[in-house]
């Protein structure tokens, strides 16, 4: 059902946790299935130079919050925003049909993120 | 949103895995989001002496057939069938209602285990 790589970020799910002193944070909740998903970015001279996730969802929520997390660090937050949720599945090599709406959450909890960081700049 | 005791089934769950020779083996799909959950028990005399669940599902999914599977070990068959998704949620001290629909997933697949388990014997 899953292939190696979104196991590999399901089973080692890169920049779990949360950032104290984070420029930005970010709250999406799936209409879907009802998870939540937090991300927290740190951002310097435009650049997010950290970003970490917080979620109770399932294991592709976790697989996709953790291979995004890992694709906009080191991103300006223009180039950022651009990161989205099909470019976080192709990353992956794909997620079952019925999971994608699990990656929407990663997206959004990102976006989300970034309009919380404008906002506050 | 969640409680000590989901907190606790989620971070260290109970009975995860697979049992080489199960009696009976009972997988379920949830038709909300996608996931999905298996479930083996071992069946001595009547009574379930091992319970194992395995899911790639959420945090919810992970406490309820954790619980579920406590619940069930040391029962006979048909006692085990009384144990209800309301009555996982109440052994769990509640879960938010969005969220109901994952302990589902543990009812559903336990129910189908011994079923299974039925037929063989
Ligand atoms: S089912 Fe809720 S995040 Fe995947």
């Amino acid at each position: 059902l899953y292939n190696d790589t979104v196991m590999d970020h399901f089973m080692n799910p890169r920049n779990v946790g949360e950032i104290e002193d984070a420029d930005g944070t970010g709250v999406y909740g799936s209409p879907v299935c009802g998870d939540m998903m937090q991300v927290q970015i740190k951002v310097k001279d435009d650049i997010i130079t950290d970003a970490k996730f917080k979620t109770f969802g399932c294991g592709s929520a976790i697989a996709s919050s953790s291979m995004a997390t890992t694709m906009i660090i080191g991103k300006s937050v223009e180039d950022a925003l651009e990161v989205s949720n099909k470019k976080i599945i192709d990353e992956l090599g794909g997620l079952p049909a019925v999971k994608v709406h699990c990656s929407v959450l990663a997206d959004h909890a990102i976006k989300s993120a970034i309009y919380d960081y404008a906002q506050k700049n």
